[in-house]
């Protein structure tokens, strides 16, 4: 694992929201992609007809491309006819810098301070105005959570997401603004101008709090990890159970393991 | 995680060898496949006449296509210009039961064979003829070993590969037999006789051994992980320094982790 695999493991620059598909080729890989995108963690096995009916496209089309998609192993093909995500797709998903390429680096940390706090912990990282989870390290006897590896959610929603929209271009952050936020329980922070307080607080403090925002049970706290130029590339996260641990010292120790994981990040190995 | 995602974790029906792309949609797909190809662990990052190059496409053909597959999140551009794979790509890609469902019920046990042995562990999984490594946990003090996660290699080459093998179809058997045995330290099994005796020892034994076969300091001890109908679905495997342990308790300990995966996969959990 090199330096180089992270040196630009901050956000991508801006992508282009939905470009109407240019004449030729665009189309057809776009098409390609919707059949991709069907998959998701309730349905990681879609019969044809569920296949096209979920990426919104007619059998006939979905069944002409199969061919090369399975050719290649983007996709296979089970004994009772269902197709799933392949083991090809796997592989050049596993080469994303922002995803396998932190997570290796920050596996051992994550399991350190799992161990220490015996509590569910996560790493993430901001794709636009979302909080995605690249890992997750469970404990036994640790509080159920809803996350699960390649989750999205808001940004809004998580004592993670904060990190990372704290830290995010003021552009995004304005668009959070712009946006109603969700609620998902009574505790659950709607307000924009209480929303702009808690990330300047983030920012100083160096850490987030979480409390019963997304589920009624769960508080998390959350730190950066930033590389070497001082971006925040991910957030290293705990979630424990409301009311069952003090925050100070979780924060300290969650904090400590953003500490650790950055240096990684900034350390060259050969 | 549940049952129903790992009742087909069996490898895929054979999927056609690449055939000659249908006319229409056939050829772009192919060539979008082409270029997500490209990347490797050694080139992570592309720039677009290196991802043209190594995609073996005119730099013109993949300017063309980079608009919808940066549009979707296949591939990320760096403010530097070069390409990467893309976060969402490798969402995708985490929904595959072969890698990310066996590995996530794989995982628990996996530490304990670390923990426990202090050495490297891999679990890996049979894509036609070759090893795909789904998982590496490391140990530190352990031997470096060449595998990394999503890496191929092919079958007689490790402990994981070999067990594999051994209880691979006999179509697939034959054509390792077909094929000569690529040659990578001098004690590298190449005699296509002896392969086949040693295939019949890991039937009957449970597991199988590497020794100094893939680097010219290294041990490998595998053992198979089984569906509830007794396919094997993929292979645990502990890496050592040759000359370090005495195999029969590493074999003990690296079947009884094959026989706990195992147990995970048969169980259906809400």
């Amino acid at each position: 694992m090199t330096y180089d695999r992270l040196e630009t493991a901050s956000p991508p620059s801006r992508r282009p929201r939905k470009p109407a598909p240019a004449a030729g080729t665009g189309p057809v890989i776009g098409r390609a992609l919707q059949i991709l995108g069907a998959f998701t963690a309730e349905h990681p096995y879609l019969s044809l007809s569920d296949l096209a009916r979920r990426a919104n496209l007619p059998v006939s089309t979905v069944h002409r491309m199969l061919g090369e998609l399975l050719a290649w192993g983007a996709l296979e093909r089970d004994a009772q006819g269902r197709y799933r995500v392949g083991l090809r797709l796997w592989e050049i998903g596993s080469l994303a810098p922002r995803s396998q390429g932190i997570r290796e680096l920050a596996l051992p940390h994550l399991h350190d301070l799992s161990a220490l706090t015996r509590e569910n912990v996560q790493l993430a990282v901001r794709d636009e105005s979302e909080v995605v989870f690249v890992e997750r390290i469970g404990a036994d006897g640790a509080v159920p959570t809803l996350t699960r590896v390649g989750g999205r959610l808001a940004l809004t929603a998580t004592g993670a997401g904060l990190v990372l929209l704290a830290h995010a271009p003021a552009q995004v952050q304005d668009e959070a603004m712009a946006r109603p936020i969700q609620r998902h329980t009574p505790y659950t922070l709607t307000n924009h101008v209480q929303l702009r307080r808690v990330l300047a607080q983030i920012r100083v403090c160096g850490y987030a709090v979480s409390d019963r925002q997304l589920s009624a049970d769960t508080l998390s706290v959350a730190a950066p990890v930033t590389t070497a130029d001082g971006e925040v590339a991910a957030a290293v996260s705990v979630v424990v159970r409301h009311g069952s641990t003090r925050v100070g010292p979780l924060a300290d120790l969650v904090r400590s393991a953003g500490r650790a994981i950055s240096r990684a990040l900034h350390t060259p190995v050969a």
